[in-house]
């Protein structure tokens, strides 16, 4: 199981970040106020968002954004994270092609997620916010966002999924190590939540549902802003470190993707590792290919329709255009709660709509096996977002194997799964079929 | 929370360990054989380890030790292990003091029990060993085990600490993804297993009963070696790249430690972090201070009484020379299950009686209460046997405070507490006194 690590310097960390909606062929479709339907202003997302992130939202002009100084410094504390070449996983799938992954679960938090957590927590901080609050779903960004507002001296409160506060109780409690106020949600303490759960008592809730939740908390709470871990620009935005790294990695390793993998959420992982590379093909200069890895259960790039839809369940964002299964999709209960988001950002809508990405579902029991067979290989338990990704890239490792094809892969491991140990336990039972 | 990490090349990793024994003022007294009362030798050794660790164990003549190329790759997957400023820890405590923490807990597993898992997997190996057995408290060893055992070939099986085997059922899960064998111990299916739970039916399981039964399993499966996760010398021989990469760690600081702390359970993380550097005081070049921290409910060091004991609770071990509350002992059920053994290794225990190094006991709740300070102050979840070195740095770091001295300190953070969120919960809701 010989791995080969390629790491950059820690000057080598990017200082910017890349804004892919300057480049973009067809920009995204303005985002719509429900009751106006006019384009949402800078102005309206203020209401909701620190200044900062409101504007790099929509932000179509600058390509390079700069990581304030002190964010940089907490990226330094974990980053570069590892470029990893997987010949553990290329032996045992028995495949000519050459597999790369990003690491991205070497973060103290365990995920990707801590790289847009600290830039949101900063520009609060700086702009004189002292609470925010957030959703949640297996908790990998609540994790994040209750560890950067404890660095930047914010107060967090946090909704989590109903369904996977109980599942990943472990999650829950680091958030509080962090200090963080922890919700299941739907709860009664707000009108969204007592409306949902007036109607069905039972509801497991999904993040669309925590989203009306932090976001009715914010708006009600002087001092506290809204924070998001996906499906934003802005969050995209941060999280390109991920490929921005990785660009300079793979020269590292003299070769360059043909196909480059993220498991797909709201798009912030996804769009964190492909965008960087993204733009060389905007440029005509490459021809690489971009696949995100979304749950079957929750198929919104591969069944989903595009069209304006709100990004919550009350009702409370601005109407997204967006590859949506419909704002009162109810997703399944499956163990990668982090996926369960019944629609896309809208850079990564306009993006698939254009035919510059494609997406791919994945089965859950696929994803476990593709999980348990990266563990063996790689030593490294993946989050079960992450094993989304991780079967997409065996798909094409397969497919490399049968046409003797050595094409060079690259994938996203957007975290670790120690704390999804109990989804483990489901799948090695037989339980998940 | 502004970190400073220093961190080596890959070419700076370690291609020998540290035997301290070579270096050793007075040697350790030899192990008995129970029967005889000979000092047991090589032979007597490798009926149960491997011919190589064997050989290591009553090695006192080599000071060095090659690491052998195939363990050094892996090591290479997740070292060096980054040496941080904890900048943030010294602000919550208003300390003049300079605290440095080794970052172990950045290995796959989480924890610095890789070192040897990995070194003694593949000794057992080469020597054409097919099956390993161990025992596991907290599970970060039974972990690590299963994990070199996959990369390299062998079948695992482990002895949980009853108590732990419930208490943190992810750590199972892990051992089971890597296709362990894991049981809860005491169990039925050893002879010494069912002698203690005929005598106690409710028997809670400890580090020195797990031990008798994998030894017992080790000696009636063909092809099959016992191993072992602390106590012996080739075990803490294996930690030594820990500190000999903080050597050079702290070399790039421009600073020496004055007092270097590991939490004690049965020496290996501490003897891992300190031999490298003690060997500089006997030669009288340095004057640093060694402070093993063990847990208050387990006081081998600071209440135990050097004398010959067994190291498991059925007696099929050697007779080994060292601090012991007694084989028979029975540890309370805290957290912080790696660290609930009633003896000590020999080397330490002879150091300990030399005066090289000191002892410090700390109560479960000061643990956690350090814990938590350092979580937020580092954004690292310690592991509850680390945040009793934690406990001790802050003791350190406190008094410098008081003194206006600003001491060195460096402590090794042996490992993460992602996978041990129940105890910390315990905590903060108060029930941990």
């Amino acid at each position: 199981m010989r791995q080969k690590k390629f790491m950059l310097s820690e000057d080598q960390i990017p200082k910017q970040w890349y804004n892919i909606q300057a480049d973009m062929p067809v920009k995204p479709q303005p985002m719509l106020n429900p009751q106006t339907r006019e384009a949402v202003t800078q102005e309206d997302l203020e209401s909701l968002f620190c200044a900062e992130c409101a504007a790099q939202e929509l932000n179509q002009t600058d390509r390079w954004i700069e990581i304030p100084e002190q964010v940089r410094q907490m990226y330094a504390n974990y980053r570069c994270t590892p470029l990893v070449r997987a010949y553990g996983l290329e032996e045992a799938l028995g495949t000519p092609a050459h597999i790369y992954f990003k690491n991205e679960s070497v973060s103290p938090i365990g995920s990707h997620k801590l790289n847009s957590a600290l830039a949101q927590a900063y520009y609060c901080k700086q702009e004189g916010v002292t609470n925010v609050t957030t959703e949640t779903g297996a908790g990998q960004w609540g994790a994040a966002l209750s560890y950067a507002a404890k660095i930047f001296g914010l107060e967090a409160a946090v909704y989590q999924v109903k369904i996977s506060y109980e599942q990943k109780p472990y999650r829950k409690s680091i958030m509080q190590v962090f200090g963080a106020l922890v919700t299941p949600s739907p709860s009664m303490s707000t009108r969204a939540g007592k409306d949902i759960l007036t109607k069905m008592p039972n509801h497991q809730g999904s993040l669309g549902t925590a989203i009306s939740e932090a976001v009715e908390l914010a708006r009600v709470t002087p001092g506290c802003k809204y924070t998001l871990g996906s499906v934003m620009n802005h969050v995209t935005l941060h999280q390109t470190v991920i490929g921005l790294e990785a660009e300079k990695q793979m020269e590292m390793t003299g070769e360059y993707p043909d196909v480059i993998i993220g498991c797909f959420g709201g798009g912030s992982n996804f769009g964190g590792i492909t965008f960087p590379f993204m733009r060389h093909n905007f440029s005509g200069e490459r021809n690489t290919r971009f696949v995100a890895a979304e749950p079957a259960s929750c198929p919104k790039l591969t069944q989903g329709r595009f069209e304006y839809d709100f990004g919550d369940e009350a009702g409370y964002t601005p109407l997204l255009p967006m590859f949506t299964l419909g704002h009162d999709f109810q997703p399944s209960n499956i163990h990668a709660g982090g996926l369960r988001y019944h629609g896309a950002g809208t850079i990564v809508s306009q993006l698939l709509k254009d035919g510059y990405m494609e997406a791919v579902d994945i089965e859950q029991k696929e994803s476990f096996e593709a999980g348990c067979l990266f563990a063996r290989a790689e030593g490294i338990i993946p989050a079960p977002e992450s094993c989304h990704a991780i079967a997409a890239a065996i798909r094409e490792a397969k497919q490399c194997a049968q046409n003797n094809e050595a094409r060079t892969i690259l994938f996203c491991l957007s975290g670790h799964g120690l704390i999804d140990m109990a989804a483990y336990d489901q799948f090695l039972a037989g339980n998940i079929r």
